[in-house]
C-alpha cells in the first residue's frame, strides 16, 4: 500500500469534502466569497480531512455517520484555513502556497473577517454533526488553538524562549488540530474509548513531527516547492527549533541575537539563516521529528482496526519523507 | 413595573451570568486573560443576557433548562464582546465605554486573537447547551454576523450607499444578535414555535431601534455618558442614518462629500458634524426608531406569556428613552 492508493480509496469522500468546502465558503458578500475561494483553490494537502476520513471508518454504524464524517472533515479544514488567514495577518505574509495571501490582496481587516467567517462556517457545519462529545471536544480545542496563537505573538523575536516553549507552541498550532481530526473522526464513527484515545495520541505525535518537519523545510526547502521564501520564519522573527538549537551554541547564540531582532536589516537576516544552516540545528530537529514519528507509529498498534492502522502509517510516512 | 424591578427579578440569574463570564474568560495566557477581563469589567448593560433570561422563562421545563439559560445568556454576551473587540480594530478605536480598548492597549494582533478566544469560549459554552436547534440557529447567526462586519468595511466613507444599505448593515450588526437572544432564550425553555417566532421578530425590531438610537446618541450624547467622542462615527467615516439623511439634502450632500473622506482633516470632520445637526437627519432617525419600537411592542402581543410580554416592553421602553 502506498500513499496514492490510500488517497485513491478516499477519493469519493474527499471529493465530497471539497464540494462541501466550496459550497459553504460561498457568501453574497463578494470579498468574503473571493477570499475564501482563493484560499480553497490554493489547495493544500487536505491532510486534516484525510485523517478524519480514515479514522472515521473505524466503526461506522449507519448511513448518517457516513454523511457526518465528511462534514466533520470539511469543518476541520475550514478551521485550519481560518487560522492560516489570521496567521498571515500576524506574519504580515505576502505569499502562501505560492499565491498572494488574503491580507496582501484585500488588507488585514478583510483577512480578519474572512477568518471569522470561515470559523463561523465551520461551527455551522459542526452543528449538523449530531454528537455532543464532538462539540465539546472541538470547542475546547478551539479555545486552546486561540491561546496558542497569542503565544505565537509573544514569542516572536524572543531568544529567551526554551525548546519547551517552542514545543508547546507547535502543539497548539499544529498537533492539536491533527489530534482532533483523528479523535473526532473516530468519535463520529462511534469508535470505542480506547481507539479514540489511541488515535488522538497518534494525531498529536504526528502533528508534532509534521510541524518540526515544516520548520526544517523552511530552512532547506526549495522556494518553489514550499511556496514561501527560504528562511522565512527566521526573517519574520518566528524562532523555530533549528534556530533555537543553533542559539544554544554560545558563540552562535550571541551573534544570532545581534542579527535577528525587530528592527533588523534583511541582509542580517540572510546571514542569520546561513549561520543556522552551519550548526547542528537541523540534525537535532530531524532527530526529534523522527522520535515523534516513531512514537506515533508505536501508539498506532493500540488501534483495533488493521486497515486504519496501515493507512495512517502510510500517510504519516509519506508526509514525513518530504524532509528526510 | 419599572426597569429596575425587572432587573431586580433577574438579579440572581444575572449574577450567575456574570460569574460564568469571568469564569470562562480566564486563560493561563496573560494577555488574553487581562484583555478579556478588562472588557468584562468595562461593564455594559448585559442587555443580550437579560433578553435571553426573560425569554428563557416562557416555558421552563426542568432544572437542566434553568442552568442552560444563563449559559446561553453568557455565550451571547461573549459573542457580542468578541465582535466589539474586532470592531475596535476596524474603527481603530482608542476608547470604548470610557476605557482604553484592547487594541489600543495590547495592539491589533492581540485584539484579533482576544476576539477569536472569546468567540471560541462562547462556542464552548454553547456546546454545553443540549439543543441542536440552538446550535443550528446560533451558528447561522454567526455566519451572518461576519458577513455584516465585512460590509461595514466596504461602506466606510461611501456616500453612495442607500438608507437600505445602512438598515441591512445594522440588522447584521445589532438586530441579529438581539433577535437570537430572544429566540434562543425561548427555544432553550422549550417555548412553542409561535412564541419563538414572535420573540425573534420582537428582538429584530428592538435591535433595529436600539442601533438607530445609538447612532443618534453618537451625534447628540454627552461624551462622558456615552463614553465615546461626540460625532465619532462620522469622524471615522462610519456613515449612519442621521448623516445619510442629511446627505440627501442636495446642498448639504455635496458639502459633506467634500468634508468627509479618507484623508480628511479633523477640523473638517467637526464642521461636518455641526452640519448634520442642522439638518433633518436626527428627527428623521428618531421617527424611524420610533416606528421600529412600535413594531416591536406590537409583535409582543403575539407572545403567550403575560409576564414575558410586560417585562420585555418595560426593558425596551427604558433603553429607548435614552434618546427621546
Amino acid at each position: 500500500m502506498d500513499f496514492h492508493s490510500v488517497y485513491q480509496s478516499y477519493r469519493a469522500q474527499l471529493d465530497q469534502v471539497e464540494f462541501t468546502l466550496h459550497d459553504r465558503a460561498t457568501s453574497h458578500q463578494m470579498v468574503l466569497a473571493k477570499a475564501s475561494n482563493q484560499l480553497l483553490d490554493a489547495g493544500g494537502k487536505r491532510l486534516r480531512p484525510l485523517f478524519a476520513l480514515i479514522c472515521g471508518t473505524t466503526h461506522q454504524v449507519d448511513r448518517n455517520t457516513r454523511d457526518e464524517v465528511p462534514k466533520l472533515a470539511a469543518a476541520l479544514e475550514m478551521i485550519h484555513m481560518a487560522t492560516l488567514v489570521h496567521d498571515d495577518v500576524i506574519d504580515q505574509a505576502a505569499v502562501r502556497r505560492g499565491r498572494p495571501t488574503v491580507r496582501s490582496e484585500y488588507g488585514n481587516l478583510a483577512a480578519m473577517y474572512t477568518g471569522d467567517f470561515l470559523f463561523a462556517r465551520a461551527i455551522q457545519l459542526l452543528a449538523e454533526v449530531d454528537n455532543s462529545d464532538v462539540h465539546r471536544e472541538m470547542s475546547l480545542g478551539m479555545v486552546r488553538l486561540c491561546q496558542g496563537e497569542i503565544e505565537q505573538i509573544r514569542d516572536f523575536y524572543n531568544w529567551d524562549q526554551s525548546i519547551k516553549t517552542y514545543l508547546r507552541r507547535i502543539e497548539r498550532k499544529t498537533a492539536l488540530l491533527i489530534a482532533l481530526s483523528c479523535a473526532l473522526g473516530a468519535r463520529v464513527s462511534a469508535a470505542n474509548a480506547r481507539d479514540v484515545s489511541a488515535l488522538r495520541l497518534f494525531g498529536h505525535y504526528t502533528g508534532m513531527a509534521f510541524q518540526i518537519i515544516d520548520d526544517i523545510l523552511d530552512f532547506v526547502g526549495n522556494e518553489h516547492v514550499v511556496g514561501k521564501p527560504v528562511g522565512g520564519d527566521l526573517r519574520q522573527g518566528n524562532l523555530t527549533l533549528p534556530a533555537l538549537v543553533a542559539a544554544q551554541q554560545p558563540s552562535v547564540g550571541a551573534r544570532l541575537r545581534k542579527l535577528i531582532h525587530k528592527d533588523m536589516e534583511q541582509s542580517d537576516a540572510a546571514e542569520a539563516v546561513s549561520m543556522v544552516l552551519e550548526t547542528k540545528g537541523l540534525p537535532v530537529a530531524r532527530t526529534l521529528a523522527e522520535r515523534y514519528l516513531s512514537k506515533a507509529l508505536g501508539v498506532l498498534e493500540r488501534v483495533s482496526d488493521r486497515r486504519v492502522r496501515e493507512e495512517l502509517a502510510v500517510l504519516t510516512r509519506f508526509v514525513a519523507d518530504r524532509s528526510f
